[in-house]
């Protein structure tokens, strides 16, 4: 046996006429520690929650659920959470559902779903890091604060200084902070591309917002988001093989460090040889095949149209059986940015559908053409002025490039099978 | 030799009768490839800026400056940069301002000052990641929508969202998005106290937000920040430890992939044994005696007055010559959180001066006891309501815990001797 100190939070305490036993957890893992308190006494004020320090003896446990046990041999209270505020101390033992918890955000991480959770959080980020830095890219950092909404869509946040009165700022729209509107970024996508035309290889782990008010399990207002950019590729199937081998190495780690009970789901997607691709054009085939046989969705599936989200499932989910990257999009459907394919009518573009999940990365080519990108900015109504630093890109050296966006609460959602977003960050908004 | 393909930017060329040489750089090192055309018309469309595929024969260099060149046999340009806009394009050879680059902001990063930051900013966060990791610590992302502001001063952003008019919802103050008004993070602080709470050790690289109209070469409205926050810390002795630690383990890293070339502060400060740690108290002794002797200063030095930056860069250039940690400032003048001394009077808090800098650091041991942390809510006119949850952190279970903030940009200026933070960010918004 080794004579320790061991710090952390009562889980929980049981005792006995002649012993005592309480579970001790510092968040570093999923499992508490065990100790037993020969001494009854020792354990007298404990209470769930409190902050302790213990010594004692690190020995072989007889009891059944550990190796090791902790023979306590001397007890210091840090913090109490005293009887008095025992009864309202927000987590308590039992089972508590994800709504009552993110109504105590503060306190949740003191669960061991949220727990785990973040050290998943943890373990991808790093294997993001790892995977990037092997393949020669630069973890930068893209501007938060932008005038530009990349998507030419989606809900933007729009900021102010907090120091003028805000109706005086209302009544003088044009005297800005920073000499006209500042909002908060939804992709770093744009502004990576820059730096992809500098140092060629880019990713950043970054936070995003949508101002959607949306209530679904897969939408949050700030979001983190893994996008990575590359000059030099010309064709989107790499730019798929660059993803599929990214899930793949983090799956990797994740399953080594087995961080996830149910794995199955990883292991069969680390496994399976090659991701299915399949054009936009030929998932509409099978979709109206298969709704002509079964009349299954709702919406009808048809070229030229947007796939839904039950035409998404049914992909992934039937299908295909595992993650499929359907490529080539009607370019109508796409942003502006997106590299015009031959046939003039589709992008060279993909997006991942997984199963049980729908989309979790969306990519492309970006259009390097300065004459393709000028009219494509003209037909989506973008002004030449605010966008002449991204077409100055293609005017001085352009070169073929591509890149990629993936949620990454969705990510964390698909690999801990946790079922909505908002329990995939530590502290949600929405 | 070794037949290649390269892809790249033209550096620059070099037209001779019987050969011409270019310099290709793909941005991921400080030198470019040397380029040698036997048949000078394969270069004859090269421009500087445009962007090329050469494939040809990787040998030795008879030439000095370099050990291998490139023979080409093929050239692709994939994108030109053409004698038209040639004339226009921002990036010429001769030096640029950095004031001048700033106005050039999405295409800097092709300068060989602007690749070689981001470069070291890339090895400087890979070796924050991988001191804390090694040391236990949870990578997590606190939220940068927040309702409190973390140091009860500062100027913050406030965001609204675009889709409602913003003028509709001036006149409705109450009708927030979130229910309540959001403003920008300027510290991850209180959530990451809430996480370490749960877990013991977290740290975050994360984007903070000031709106100071500052024209200082050290501020930024948007900058990011290492923080860290760990539980059962008992000293500011080892918080300083920890920063120490840190910070050596950096420079380690960068000096070992010499990253930088003017390294001798970097040596120099990792080698120094163990950096000078003072209390302010004595800090003032020693200024209000140089005061004396000197009448250097423009601001006298007195107890319960803050340091000037006329005082810090003295001790740090002048009195230590080297970094130094000022320790237990009167808590008048420090944030609500920071732990009161035995004296009354004094916080368990740091800041990290370095020579030529200034202040790096900044960090304390947090109040867990929660009558003094009420009773400094009060002090302070904050509300309880509002810092309820932080209060509940202590209610239930408060452990001994303590952190440091680090502005990620002044790093890369202390340890590249590069003077502006601008400078020290891909794309710097002020």
């Amino acid at each position: 046996s080794t004579t320790v100190t061991v710090n952390g939070w009562v889980k929980s305490v049981r005792r006995q006429k002649n012993i005592a036993f309480a579970v001790i957890s510092d968040g570093s893992s999923e499992q508490g520690l065990q100790a037993v308190f020969a001494d009854v006494t020792l354990a007298k004020s404990f209470t769930n929650g409190a902050s302790v320090r213990l010594g004692g003896q690190l020995a072989d446990s007889p009891g059944r659920g550990q190796d090791t046990e902790l023979k306590v041999e001397s007890v210091e209270v840090l913090g109490e959470c005293d009887p008095e505020v025992q009864t309202t101390y927000p987590i308590q033992k039992q089972s508590l559902t994800a709504e009552y918890l993110r109504e105590h955000c503060h306190l949740r991480a003191r669960t061991e779903s949220i727990s785990s959770m973040l050290r998943l959080r943890n373990t991808v980020s790093m294997s993001i890091h790892q995977f990037f830095q092997s393949a020669g890219f630069l973890s930068v950092h893209a501007p938060i604060l932008t005038s530009n909404d990349c998507e030419g869509a989606g809900e933007t946040f729009r900021i102010a200084p907090t120091s003028r009165d805000l109706s005086t700022q209302c009544a003088a729209e044009n005297d800005e902070f920073f000499g006209h509107p500042a909002y908060l970024t939804v992709s770093s996508q744009l502004h990576l591309e820059a730096l992809a035309a500098a140092v060629s290889r880019v990713y950043s782990l970054s936070p995003c917002f949508r101002a959607e008010r949306s209530q679904t399990s897969r939408h949050l207002s700030e979001f983190w988001m893994l996008e990575a950019e590359w000059a030099f590729t010309q064709s989107v199937d790499d730019v798929c093989q660059v993803v599929e081998q990214a899930i793949k190495f983090i799956i990797d780690r994740t399953v080594a460090t087995s961080l996830t009970e149910d794995a199955e789901h990883l292991v069969e997607a680390m496994e399976r040889p090659a991701w299915t691709r399949i054009k936009y054009n030929d998932a509409v085939n099978e979709l109206a095949a298969h709704q002509t046989a079964t009349k299954q969705f709702v919406y009808k599936p048809e070229w030229g149209k947007p796939l839904q989200s039950e035409h998404e499932r049914w992909l992934a989910d039937e299908l295909v059986r595992g993650p499929v990257f359907v490529t080539d999009y009607p370019s109508a459907l796409k942003p502006f940015y997106m590299r015009l394919n031959d046939d003039g009518r589709t992008v060279a573009c993909f997006d991942l559908l997984m199963p049980r999940l729908g989309e979790l990365v969306g990519g492309s080519l970006r259009e390097e053409r300065t004459n393709l990108l000028i009219a494509n900015l003209e037909k989506h109504n973008l002004s030449l002025q605010e966008y002449g630093w991204y077409v100055d890109l293609r005017r001085f050296g352009g070169a073929p490039h591509g890149g990629f966006g993936l949620g990454f609460e969705r990510l964390i959602s698909w690999i801990g099978r946790i079922e909505n977003v908002r329990e995939c960050i530590a502290m949600p908004r929405w």
